[in-house]
C-alpha cells in the first residue's frame, strides 16, 4: 500500500471504530514483530487498530473481510513462531484495550476476564483467591490470556497441569466474516455440540478471534516444594527422568538442563552446583503439606540408586525467577539465540539433546538444551549473534534441521510455542497428507477468504 | 430399500470387506437401537458391516460415500442419546472387532488400543500396570474406548479426572471420503495444526470414525476412601456442597442423590441411612495414603457446621457398585424411566432439581433426581412404565420441558450423554446462531455430502 492508501485506511477505520483507536504510523514500532525479531522476523502493518470492545472488534473484523485486507489479532507480542507479525501487512489488531475482569467466583473456582488481560494478572486473582491458575508460559507481564488460549501455551507447570486449553470452559470469539459468537460457557461438562473453545485452543488466531476467555481453576496447593538434581551427564539425566515417570511421581514441574546450558547459567543458580554436574533435572511438588512431605520421601527413595551428584532445594520462587531467566542469559551469552521448541517422546530425550550438540558441530555453532522433560520438549537451542547475518542463517538453518530430528524421532516440530509463520513450512510434513487436508477444510469453513492471520499455523499444499 | 436391494448391498459389501463382515438380517437385533430403546427409539439397517481393521472400514466407508449411503458408526450400543441408531437407514459399521491392545507402556504412563476395546479393559489393564485410567461413564463392560471418545463421556470420577477426551493424546481416524488419518500421537503436549483429537471427542461420529486411541494415562492413586454425608433436605444439600466447593476440597467424585432417588435405593445402600435423609452426596477421595488422611480430615472440618445427620464410610467398591446399580433400579421401580442428563452452572443445582420435581408434577410422573453435583450434571429422571404409549409420551414431553429448564438456568442440555438423536431439536437454542453455524460449516468441511452418522449432533436450522 502506498503511504497515501494507508492514510485512507486509517480514516475509513477510524470511522469503524473511533479515531483514538486508530494508530499513528509512528506508533506502529511494536507492532511488526514479536519475540521471533530475534531472528529478524518483521512485518508492515497496513494499519494498527486497538479496539474499545467486542462489538468494535466485530466491526473490524466485517470492514477487512469486505474489503479483501488480513486480519493479525496480536496479544502481548511475546510469541516465539511469528504468529502476531504482519508478514504480508494487512491490519493489526491489538487487544490490549480488552484488558476487564468479567467475574470473580473465588468459592466455584470461576474466573471470567477478556482476552487482553495479562497472564500476569490471571495468576495474581487466582491466588489472592486461594485458586491456581496452572499454566505458566515464559513474559508472564507481557503475555496475555486470549494470546495464551490461541497458541494453548503451557510452560514448566503444564507437566502436572496442562496447557491453556485444559482451563478454559468458554470463549467468545469474532468469527469471519465479522460474527460475534461464544462457544462453551462457565459448565465445567457440557458435550453439546463440537467443542470450539478446544478447536479454537492453539488455532492462533487462524479460525477467529478471542475476546474473552472463562477459567476454571482449582483450590491452590497448600505447598509446593522445589528440587534441582544434579547429574553427571544426559545419560544418567535420562535414566533418572524415566526412573522417576516410572516410580509413579508426578510432580508439578519436571524440567532440565543440559551441561551447556547448566555452564551458562550456573553461576546465577541459587545454591551451590555440585563439581562435575553434567545435567540437572529441576522439580517441584506440590498438594497438601501431608502430600508433599510425602512425595519428597519418594522422590529420595526413587533417586536412591546412586547416580545423583547431590541435591538442593531452592525457595521455590527464587528457582523460578532463575529459570525464567534463563532464556535471556542464553540469549546474552553470544548475542543472541535461535531457539526451537521440538517435543520428543520422553524416551527419546537423550537422543534428541546429543542430535542437537551434532548439528550445533555441524554448523559450527555453540548450543544448548533445556526444557520440560517430562513432557519430552527441548528448547533446541543456537547461541549466536543475531547481528552477523551469515551466523544467523546458520543458526535457522540448523534449527530447520532440528525439526527433522524430531519428526524422525516421532515427535513435533513444536511443543509449545506454535506452528505461527518461523515452522510453516514443516507442518504438512509431521501432520501427513490426510490430516492435513482436514486441517485445510477447517480453515476453508471458518474463513472462507483466507483473511484470518493468512499464512501462519497452515500446512502448504507444497512445503 | 426392498429385500432384494437389502441382499444385492450385502453381496457388495461382502465383496469389499469380506463375507465374515457383513450379518445377516436375523442377527440385526442389537443394532437397531441403544439404550434409548427404553424410549422407543429403533431404527432399521439397509446393513449391518464389522470390519476385521482400519483399512477395511476405510474401504467400507469410501463405498458408501460413492454410493450416497449413511454411514452409522457403533460402539458398544450403551448410549443413551441415540447416537449409534440408525434412525434413518443406512450401514451400521459396528466397531467391536478393533478390539486389540496396541502398546503398553507402564513406565511411559501410555496405553494404545483400538477402539473396538471395552472401557472395563482399559480399566483393568491401567490398574494391572499401576496406572489410572480416570473417566468412568456406566456400563464400562459394554462400553467401547472409542464410543467413550465420540460422545467424550465422563462419570462419576470426571468431577476431577475430566471426561475421555482429556486422556486422549493422539486418534486413527477413518474421514469423508474413506480416508485414513492420524491426529496427535505419543506426545503429551504437541501444538502443531488444530487441535483435532480434542474436536472429535463429543464429534459423536458425524466428523469420522475413530478407530484407534493413543491415551495417557496417569500414576494410581495409593489410596481411596469413599463417604456418604446424608443430609435432610436438598437446600441443607445445596449450602453442603457449595461449603465444600469454597473450602478448597477437590474429590475424586462427588456426586448427589435427591430424596425421591434414595427413597428407592436406599433398600440396598451398604451401610445405615440415618433416619429422616434427604438427601446423600458420595465423595471419594484419593491420593497418596497422607494426602487422604489429610483430606478426610478438612472433610470433617468443612462439614462440622452441624447440618450433617451423618456420615457413613462404606468401602469404595461397595458405593460405586451400588451407585452403578442406581439406573437399573430407578427404571425397575416403574417399568422404565426417561432420564435427561441436563447440566447447569453448580450454584443452580438446587434450583433445576426443583424444577424437575414441579414438572414431575405437572405431568404427574414419579420424579427423581441424582448425578455429578459437583458438576452440576443432573440425570433428570421420569419414572414411568414405557410399555404404556401414553405415558411414555408424558415423561418425553416432561423431559423436553426440562432441557428448555436447563437452558434458562444457564445450563446445558446435555453434560455428558452427547445431544445424538434424541436432543437433536434443542441444540441450535443452546449454541445461538452464530455458534450454530459455525458448527455446521466444520460439519459441512469434514462431511459434505451429510452421510456421517446423518441427524445426529446437528444444530437443526429451525428446530
Amino acid at each position: 500500500m502506498s503511504s497515501d492508501q494507508n492514510a485512507s485506511l486509517r480514516r475509513d477505520l477510524a470511522r469503524l471504530v473511533g479515531s483514538e483507536s486508530v494508530l499513528q504510523p509512528s506508533d506502529y514500532g511494536p507492532y511488526t514483530h514479536d519475540a521471533t525479531i530475534q531472528r529478524g522476523l518483521l512485518g508492515t502493518p497496513d494499519a494498527v487498530v486497538c479496539p474499545p470492545d467486542a462489538a468494535a472488534l466485530a466491526r473490524l473484523v466485517a470492514w477487512c473481510y469486505t474489503h479483501d485486507l488480513p486480519i493479525v489479532p496480536r496479544g502481548g507480542g511475546s510469541g516465539l513462531s511469528g504468529g502476531a507479525v504482519p508478514v504480508g501487512g494487512g491490519v493489526v489488531c491489538g487487544l490490549e484495550r480488552l484488558n476487564r475482569v468479567l467475574d470473580v467466583d473465588p468459592g466455584l473456582w470461576r474466573l471470567s476476564v477478556q482476552a487482553g488481560v495479562a497472564t500476569a494478572h490471571v495468576h495474581r486473582l487466582a491466588r489472592e483467591n486461594g485458586l491456581l491458575f496452572g499454566p505458566d508460559p515464559g513474559a508472564a507481564e507481557q503475555s496475555q490470556i486470549g494470546g495464551n488460549l490461541a497458541t494453548n501455551a503451557a510452560g514448566p507447570h503444564g507437566f502436572k497441569y496442562g496447557p491453556t486449553g485444559d482451563w478454559v470452559t468458554g470463549v467468545d470469539v469474532v468469527l469471519a466474516p465479522g460474527e460475534l459468537a461464544s462457544f462453551g460457557g462457565r459448565l465445567h461438562k457440557d458435550v453439546a455440540g463440537y467443542d470450539m473453545p478446544g478447536l479454537l485452543a492453539g488455532s492462533e488466531g487462524t479460525l477467529g478471534i478471542i475476546t474473552a476467555v472463562r477459567l476454571r481453576l482449582r483450590p491452590a496447593p497448600q505447598r509446593t516444594l522445589a528440587a534441582a538434581i544434579f547429574l553427571a551427564d544426559l545419560a544418567a539425566g535420562q535414566r533418572v527422568l524415566l526412573e522417576l515417570l516410572g516410580g509413579g511421581l508426578r510432580p508439578a514441574v519436571l524440567d532440565f538442563l543440559d551441561a551447556a546450558a547448566l555452564a551458562v547459567c550456573a553461576g546465577t543458580f541459587p545454591g551451590e552446583v555440585p563439581p562435575g554436574s553434567g545435567f540437572v533435572l529441576l522439580v517441584e511438588l506440590d498438594g497438601s503439606d501431608a502430600e508433599v512431605t510425602q512425595q519428597a520421601a519418594e522422590l529420595l527413595s526413587l533417586l536412591a540408586g546412586g547416580e545423583v551428584l547431590g541435591i538442593q532445594y531452592p525457595r521455590g520462587a527464587e528457582l523460578w525467577r532463575w529459570r525464567a531467566s534463563l532464556n535471556g542469559a542464553i540469549a546474552a551469552r553470544h548475542g543472541g539465540k535461535v531457539s526451537e521448541d521440538i517435543c520428543v517422546p520422553v524416551e527419546h530425550l537423550a537422543e534428541a539433546i546429543e542430535a542437537i550438540h551434532t548439528l550445533g558441530s555441524e554448523y559450527s555453532l555453540p548450543t544448548c538444551a533445556f526444557g520440560h522433560a517430562g513432557d519430552g520438549i527441548v528448547h533446541a537451542t543456537f547461541m549466536v549473534d543475531v547481528a552477523r547475518e551469515e551466523d544467523l542463517a546458520r543458526a535457522l538453518a540448523a534449527g530447520e534441521a532440528m525439526l527433522e530430528v524430531a519428526l524422525g524421532l516421532g515427535g513435533s516440530i513444536t511443543g509449545e510455542h506454535g506452528v505461527g509463520w518461523v515452522k510453516r513450512h514443516h507442518l504438512a510434513a509431521q501432520l501427513g497428507p490426510a490430516a492435513s487436508e482436514a486441517h485445510r477444510a477447517i480453515k476453508r469453513a471458518l474463513d472462507p477468504k483466507g483473511l484470518m492471520n493468512p499464512g501462519k499455523n497452515y500446512p502448504l499444499m507444497n512445503p
